[in-house]
């Protein structure tokens, strides 16, 4: 089958692959709309040292399973498959699993692909009248929606964003739903032309002014944007980590020390919220998407996915 | 007066300073026991550029004052001074208020000396039958205790500090209080004898697992101590930044956002209940306590202070 394979040699896009075989309990997924994330730009870049298929937001079709109630379902699933019997599956769930695999990022090939494998567990039924280029924001979205999960978000909290990319304009929405007034913040006006067509509050980060929020969320993955989000977060407030930072990054602890900074890493979160916020239209995600590219042109897509501004690319078989 | 004033030339033992003279509100104190910490250290070599008397550990007896029923109390004080009109006084306090002063660290002459003054708002009146050597210890026990007011803190949970110093060993035995097993971890076997004398539990830093404990507090202050609590807090465990950081620090911050650690910075805390501690003998400080010298030897004493595996250094007038 067709994939874009990351491999020694770099991202290629192969059509020699075998199609994956499902094992018991698991479902042959026929893939129709995937979308490239800042992960599989970093993963393509040597984070995390990934070796496989890339790729891990998807929307598509049962083929193959043991239980026939998920014959021809569409469907997007989670990513993370925990080995079933260690005390972190059984306590907090797979996504920390010290020996699981990840969809497309850990040990497991992904979606890019005309086909993926994945445990009947995982996967979701996608709801008849959202269509796949929505319902491909389904991961992502669960993402936003795992700083819920995290920490209490007070409605009257002054909340900033940092970045208003791919990952950005859904966290901010996510911030925003239940009443709190939330700041996109980027370093040129032209990328924030969008985040206030979807009505929420912006402003140019260098602009900003010191301790100015109570809540900072880092979605740029940059050291850059870390460094403004630990200025403008006041004292005693939260900075959560949003984007995966490729390398190391250099930070003023004495900071979050004297200024007892609350700093929270958040990943992977919940689906089934995030296919309700999608279906009911609470969360705009197709004002987000840049251009969509065949499996066939999928080394374009990636071209197109890293420049500056852009925002999300979607693929499709 | 005799002080031990931080100028442009670096350290240095003075006698011709003017007693300070206490404002409306304020008493005069004249100092009987102090101590040296870490921060102290810190700002010798520069940081946060103070200039001026050192010290903000303290024990001493009111001699001056408006409000006579303060006459002759033997006290500690706690150490922020807000400004007591902006936002940040009326909510949290004077701890993070923009506009404070910290006495000996942020534009406060402080209580290397023979006399002190603060607000009467910030002084506490020590219990008649605790001795000055341990109520000395307020202000770093209290700090120790401020955890308490930043995080639950699971008895059940697996507790590890890192740096088995004048203050992780504070920290370690407050984390104790609780009922949880606390592990003091030190590089060097023979700074685990203190910690294991106080019935806390040890191991050396280089032998624990990866990710085998809930909770870590740092108290090292340094790169490596950081690096080494980063590599021994499990997937969503949390990391208390306890220490002062001079200068910045590298830090993998994917690791935060991949495991979802939470990091918390943690700096002053509750004084009367640090007051409860030492009265009731719950907390044990005098075995940290490795010398003591009059303020003539300051300079001796500092110096006795920085040296590797020595604890708290104590000085009176």
């Amino acid at each position: 089958m067709k994939a874009v394979h990351l491999g020694e040699a770099g991202l290629a896009l192969r059509d020699d692959l075998p199609r994956p075989r499902p094992a018991a309990g698991e479902a042959l997924v026929r893939l129709t709309k995937m979308g490239i994330c800042s992960t599989d730009l970093e993963l393509v870049k040597g984070y995390r040292g990934f070796r496989g298929v890339l790729g891990h937001e998807f929307v598509g079709v049962v083929e193959e399973t043991d239980d026939e109630t998920w014959f021809g379902c569409r469907v997007v699933g989670t990513i993370n498959l925990g080995c079933g019997q260690c005390p972190v599956c059984a306590g907090s769930g797979p996504e920390h699993c010290p020996h699981r695999t990840v969809l497309g990022i850990v040990g497991k090939d992904g979606a890019f692909a005309e086909y993926l494998t994945l445990p009947l567990v995982n996967l979701l039924a996608v709801p008849d009248d959202l269509p796949d280029e929505e319902a491909v924001f389904t991961e992502p979205l669960a993402a936003a929606l795992r700083i819920r999960e995290q920490i209490p978000v007070s409605p009257k909290a002054r909340l900033a964003v940092v970045g208003p990319g791919r990952l950005g304009l859904l966290v901010a929405q996510v911030l925003a739903l239940a009443g709190s007034r939330v700041t996109v913040l980027g370093r040129r006006d032209e990328s924030l032309a969008l985040p206030r067509r979807l009505g929420l509050d912006t402003g140019l980060a260098q602009e900003q002014d010191d301790d100015s929020y109570d809540l900072v969320a880092e979605a740029t993955g940059n050291e850059a944007g870390l460094a403004e989000s630990l200025r403008v977060v006041r004292p005693l407030g939260t900075l959560v980590l949003k984007s995966t930072f490729a390398g190391r990054a250099t930070v003023d602890l004495s900071q979050l020390v004297v200024d007892e900074i609350q700093v929270v890493g958040s990943r992977c979160g919940p689906f089934e919220p995030a296919l309700r916020l999608l279906a009911t239209g609470a969360v705009s995600v197709t004002p987000l998407v840049a251009g969509e590219y065949p499996l066939a042109r999928a080394l374009e897509a990636f071209e197109h996915a890293a420049r500056p501004g852009v925002r999300k690319i979607l693929l499709h078989p």
